[in-house]
């Protein structure tokens, strides 16, 4: 799958909509549609990347930039201080559903270990 | 606190023992001490930032190297195609105890949702 049949590249290209909470030329950031929290968004790079087990060494700064992200989203919506869990499934058994990388933030409640 | 008095990056000079499951110059991985899935390792810059919140763009890609090394350890465990989930708390309600960044990858079996 590439950019022209990826639900998540045409999110991050605009061709479709979403409830947008943060964007920069390279990541974006939007309302996850099934909330597991009072805040949960997904954070993505807007260039496509299938999973973790894709990550190329030249990742790594993008892939970074998806926790700059989830710092920034967290003081928007007011829970940097009591905290925040953030997530990433890879493939089946995590449940990953979309095969571009996305960055579960939750926010806004307390979080049970394990995560899952 | 500094790296004098973090448990974490201790691990990372080698002052203190752990499971080592995966190191380089900038990164360290080591089994928790409480695994929560078959494979559960905490993978750390061996470099002390204390939470999420504190990150700076130009600390984007040593978080990235820490998504390269949950790759590579999924590979030698060989859970890479059944898939993983990788997790980082920030402050005290999603459970982060100790405040020395670390993302725990967790692999082995299936995970469910809600992530905790």
């Amino acid at each position: 799958m590439n950019g022209s049949d990826c639900l998540f590249c045409k999110i991050g290209s605009g061709e479709i909509e979403a409830n947008i909470v943060y964007e920069t030329d390279e990541v974006i950031a939007f309302r996850d549609i099934n909330p597991q929290a009072p805040t949960h968004a997904l954070i993505i790079p807007k260039r496509h990347i299938a999973t973790i087990n894709e990550l190329e060494e030249t990742d790594a700064e993008i892939v970074g930039k998806l926790f700059i992200a989830a710092g920034e989203i967290a003081g928007q919506e007011g829970f940097s201080e009591p905290g925040y869990r953030v997530t990433m499934n890879c493939n089946a058994a995590a449940g990953q559903t979309v095969f571009h990388i996305h960055l579960h933030l939750l926010g806004g409640r307390d979080f049970s270990w394990p995560p899952g």
